[in-house]
């Protein structure tokens, strides 16, 4: 509960430029892949994160041909990981996955896989068992990672989503996990704002991640929030100060894109596109 | 990311008999307070927790005499604190309503008013601010529940009501936040497994808070939760190990009762009360 010395009023971080905005693909749910990659350059957006089904609904060579002749270039794919599966059998088929998509990764010359824990079974309550799957699971991935050039960034999700789909649930965890492997050089940690506003020494814990922060996903809290996962904000609309966390991020030497990642499926995803991207553009300039 | 050192097919807590087990109010909304009462008693249940607004509608004299005439008594009083009013008309007029329920929970014979610190106000960012307000609302209250002889039980709540109810996300900041105030006789913690399950170090955090545990609420995470706040689920139907959490609690030396508290709009203050506290009387012997 110790107030962080930060003045809010002028934050470190500058303005965001476009050239620094990326804009997740699943924020454009509503598009094909083609169709989200086209409307992002109508826009002036040259950076996209790739989600993987709507990847392979096209597969790697046309996607590649769409991004060129965009010229959108790929900051991640999402999303690998999960770890967490009950059975020998679940977690095999969950590395396969993932070494299937370093390879897309790396073709598609992404610098990461936003790499994601995995939750726990239906009425399954054995939540430490869950969790010492997760440095285990990293560590197998770890000489993929490295065979591909592609970084492995390791993502703690919001707590309300333990036992769906994360059983990592902070920073400091995520922390703590990387200091337990040694800090391998294929292996970094993706930020998501909304996942971590809440978190009481975000700030400290920050620092702590320090040159090893690959990503920072951005996006709002809702006060008055509908669905654990797919309810996300638009940036300005709720209760998360993204200015100040970047400004956070970027003490740490950080100066990667700022990824607007917004599930929304009430909202955002039943608008046209175009309107979406050009709401983010434009409230990026003050809201990131 | 440790794993924690317990054995979960033999747990140290023994079965929880019915003399232990309290239902709070608030799990029947569907009633009025004498309905709640009464159904507690029919089926054996001695303890509740009262809800402010129910209590209200009747006032405490005759609240009192409900009580008597049930043989239920009163653990607690629910919910008092909400210190981060971005205004002091707003905080001073939360003072005069935790002064109020202290005195009636003095009158009901409750040993503790269950305190949150409220969130923040809409589209406000500012939670350092709203933090820093915690320590200072419980000072200003430890004189007024001395005087009562009723206990300050600080509640955290889920970290996804963090911008509407409570910016206390952890049972670590609850245990810093007493440190910091010296641990007054005056201030305990009320745990409350929905809302701390996911975290961490919770077992280490719980033997840390040691005799400061207050109060024990109990309920189940649903993998499909349909509302941030309202959507609680029966001990057994969920992905909580209540009964591994009571194990830790009473670990510590706590042999209060387990409290049930099931926030339910959908599912449970739709069903008859009686099907209710039947089904969590069963339900108890095996899940708390």
């Amino acid at each position: 509960m110790k107030p962080q010395a930060t003045d809010k009023a002028s934050p470190a971080a500058g303005v965001l430029t476009i050239d620094r905005l990326c804009i997740h693909q699943v924020t454009l749910m509503q598009c094909n892949f083609q169709q989200s990659i086209e409307c992002l350059a109508r826009h002036g957006v040259t950076k996209t994160a790739v989600w993987k089904d709507k990847l392979d609904d096209v597969g790697v060579s046309a996607a590649l041909r769409i991004l060129n002749d965009c010229d959108v270039e790929v900051v991640s794919i999402i999303a690998g990981g999960f770890f967490t599966g009950a059975t020998a059998a679940e977690r095999a088929k969950a590395y396969d996955r993932n070494r299937e998509m370093l390879d897309q990764a790396h073709r598609l010359g992404a610098k990461s896989m936003v790499t994601i824990t995995g939750g726990l079974a239906a009425h399954d309550s054995d939540l430490q068992t869950a969790r010492s799957r997760v440095p285990e699971g990293l560590a197998a991935l770890l000489p993929l990672a490295e065979q591909s050039g592609v970084q492995l960034a390791l993502e703690p999700l919001h707590p309300m989503v333990c036992g769906s789909r994360s059983v990592l649930s902070t920073l400091r965890e995520a922390n703590d996990v990387l200091d337990a492997l040694g800090s391998p050089a294929e292996l970094g940690i993706a930020i998501d704002s909304y996942a971590l506003w809440w978190e009481p020494d975000l700030q400290s814990e920050i620092e702590r991640a320090g040159p090893r922060i690959e990503n920072l996903h951005v996006s709002d809290w809702l006060l008055q929030t509908s669905d654990t996962r797919l309810d996300r904000g638009m940036p300005g609309d709720g209760q998360i100060n993204n200015r100040e966390i970047r400004s956070w991020v970027e003490a740490t030497g950080f100066n990667g894109p700022a990824e607007v990642e917004i599930f929304s499926a009430e909202k955002w995803w039943k608008k046209p596109p175009d309107e979406v991207v050009a709401k983010i553009v434009e409230t990026s300039a003050q809201h990131l």
